[in-house]
């Protein structure tokens, strides 16, 4: 026998979907500051560079050769590669693509990658529909809002259940940009976001496999097909995100209203968008940090070192506690690989967590003498990180914010050089040199046309 | 900061990814007993005609336009219609076809509509393949198994909470049946099911628009190319389902995991399936059947009556409670409309659902005299009808299973009538005739030919 729903359901919650369908088809082309529109852009140039990256990882050619079964037509690009795809199969793969190698955007309050399931959305429509960098720009702003906003309402609770806030959230930001980029007015953009609604991708329990960078490109694709559909008539409830029975209710205990309808328009969530210098995920870049920064201020070799012993916060060891990864894939969650592979190499980039190196002798010992502990006293964003060396001394380094983080950004020549060592081994250096420039200035292309001539291997 | 899951999580969870895989991919052709494969070729041949039925309607027809913006490959056929699209649109449209009137089938053990989601990705994937009505049989009944199992499990705590059960569960059970056509191996037939679990579709709140039946068809999708991608070698986690961030723990409370291992390959959830004589939500058919019985005993006219009086399970009015339906869609929700139409037409199939009956002054009138009353003491299957005449009669009957219930099941005769009231305006006796016979004896087709030929426009 069913029962009522046992969670007090909140029945007088505020019209966010109509709120937020509003603001995403009638809110002005950038409309925002400067400061926005730089950080906007520099969303775009790093998601486009980590989607060439891993653009023939296995994980990009298992999801495309499952996709050529359905023989699609040649409408959009794949980032990096000669293939063309329809519209919702590239933004399918791109977005998976962009996450492969877990060296993506973070909005930290929540830990979405925001650009994941947006961009290639936006871009594949973009390019289909002749649409100008200026539009893409708008709806990527827009849609980053939409799904980060609703993240900052249900967020910690949400992700604690178990949910990739990413793709969960993701369908919606993505539905809102092509709503946007597709020109449909406030009802009908409703209707995406409703359809949309239905759709959340995402487990955390598939950290570590090809599934997680399949969640952004998921949501990406429903999305995109959200809005058509919507484009073309279908519907869906008013009230699909914030009904007693709409999705924020259900998938969260946690839903604070005023996290969406608040400074809607003047405070904007792509603001605060930050880029991984590590290719990993976020919450252990402190602890490689530290490692690092003991390692070149004390000129540490392998054999120098007796133990590491960090203190992190319990989310760490929750979500990158493998002791013994066994594949590169499995090495981006797992601490004591990545601390490793800092004092070992300097970095981490994707080539130090590639299968070869994670089964390397020289890190597979070191990474034994690596000790976690947690304590909850630390903060999510950092890391206590102590070494004791072979003569004896304790070294010490207590990281507040990591490279990388809101408070210490990556700088132009950062992130441009992240690009550019992704985008360079598939593209080669001119046409990698071109989509850094046209990515980051995106705004003022016509069309997509010479971003994705550089962004690929079709020209 | 994020705290740990407050649920208490079952890490001791038996690995049922891996075992409803092994069976998917082991389990003998046709092994099951003759009651079995009746029940799963009325299953069938009921779907394929609820397909059939509403393949004009504005539903169908705004989903396909949205899908032809990609320009989809013809492979696989549109029941009812003359398009042909690329397989995993196919699987769903032609699952949103045959949940739009709310016609279909129904696990009443969790109000699942078992074959939505799982048949159309069958159909298409045999369609495509050259497969034989053996193997989509086979297919089926596998598939159904899987996602029914799941739902016996988590129901009704994770259907209480908001979630569309049938599109929560038929992803998985869409992969099971496509890994089954595909020949996977139980590895990848893992693979596809934890694929499958990132992507739950549907929420309660959508109930009365076009995303309800999206549900099923957005499942039918899900797990198709869940499958292809398992078959070119995407990974998930081998504990999808079970573990304690795993699916079932995310979004149910209960996950009773014997329902999932117990009399594995003895006891057959499509033996359990019934089909629907009313057009319109489970819940509210013994109502209607009671509303009729009294209207033919007595030969009650609209002006014999002067009120309605209903006692039913909470469960009727959470779910079909709408007062004042103003459309089609809307009154399908109203236990309200239902028993005034049964009243006034003695019957409540698509043709009382429509627009203009919904508006009838005749219904209008009718309906205000309906009142529903809370009684959880009547079980969800049951209904308590009473009816005061205007000349002071209290007519009264209380209708422990209704017409289509497992109890009282459609007879051959019915479910053929009930196939032919919806595929012969569609395409003509002498087609539906065939589409029926073809449909109800499926396994015995060399391939899906001669059956698409009689249940499309195209031959």
């Amino acid at each position: 026998m069913a029962k009522n729903q046992s969670v007090a359901a909140d029945a007088h919650a505020p019209a966010i979907t109509e709120q937020l369908a509003r603001f995403v088809a009638t809110h002005p082309s950038r409309g925002w500051s400067d400061a926005v529109e730089a950080e906007a852009h520099r969303t775009f140039a790093n998601w486009f560079g980590c989607a060439i990256g891993p653009s023939a990882h296995e994980t990009v050619q298992a999801v495309l050769d499952a996709v050529q079964v359905l023989q699609p037509a040649p409408q959009a690009s794949l980032l990096g590669r000669r293939e063309k795809v329809d519209i919702a199969s590239a933004a399918l793969i791109n977005g998976i693509a962009s996450h492969t190698w877990d060296f993506d955007d973070t909005h930290l309050k929540t830990i979405i990658h925001p650009a994941g399931p947006v961009a290639p959305a936006a871009l594949a429509l973009a390019e289909h529909l002749g649409k100008s960098g200026r539009e893409l720009i708008d709806a990527l702003v827009l849609g980053i809002e939409v799904s980060c906003r609703v993240g900052n309402a249900i967020y910690p609770d949400h992700y604690d259940r178990g949910w990739h806030i990413t793709g969960t959230t993701g369908m919606l930001g993505s539905a809102a940009a092509c709503a946007r980029l597709l020109g449909l007015d406030a009802a009908r953009t409703q209707m995406a976001l409703g359809i949309a609604a239905s759709q959340p991708i995402g487990l955390r329990e598939q950290f570590g496999t090809m599934t997680k960078p399949f969640h952004p490109g998921g949501a990406a694709r429903v999305g995109l097909m959200s809005a058509l559909m919507a484009q073309h008539g279908y519907t869906a409830s008013r009230r699909a995100l914030e009904a007693p029975r709409g999705l924020l209710q259900v998938f969260s205990d946690k839903a604070d209203w005023r996290e969406i309808t608040e400074e809607v328009g003047t405070r904007w969530e792509i603001a605060l968008n930050t880029y991984k210098p590590f290719a990993c995920g976020i919450v252990i870049h402190p602890s490689i940090d530290g490692c690092v920064q003991l390692r070149n201020a004390h000129v540490l070799k392998a054999a120098d070192i007796q133990s590491v012993t960090l203190r992190v916060h319990s989310l760490v060891l929750e979500l990158t506690g493998k002791k013994t990864p066994a594949t590169g894939l499995e090495s981006k969650f797992s601490v004591y690989h990545s601390c490793a592979a800092g004092l070992l190499y300097g970095q981490a980039g994707e080539h130090e967590y590639t299968d070869e190196v994670v089964n390397r002798p020289e890190v597979l010992a070191l990474r034994a003498k690596v000790e976690a502990i947690v304590d909850d006293r630390i903060d999510e964003a950092a890391a206590d990180v102590r070494i004791r060396t072979t003569d004896g001394r304790d070294l010490h380094v207590l990281v507040e914010h990591a490279i990388g983080s809101t408070e210490l950004p990556m700088s132009e020549a950062q992130l441009r050089a992240k690009f550019i060592g992704q985008a360079e081994p598939v593209l080669g250096a001119e046409k990698a040199a071109a989509a850094w420039a046209l990515s980051r200035g995106v705004a003022e292309c016509p069309d997509m046309h010479a971003l994705l001539a550089a962004g690929t291997l079709l020209a």
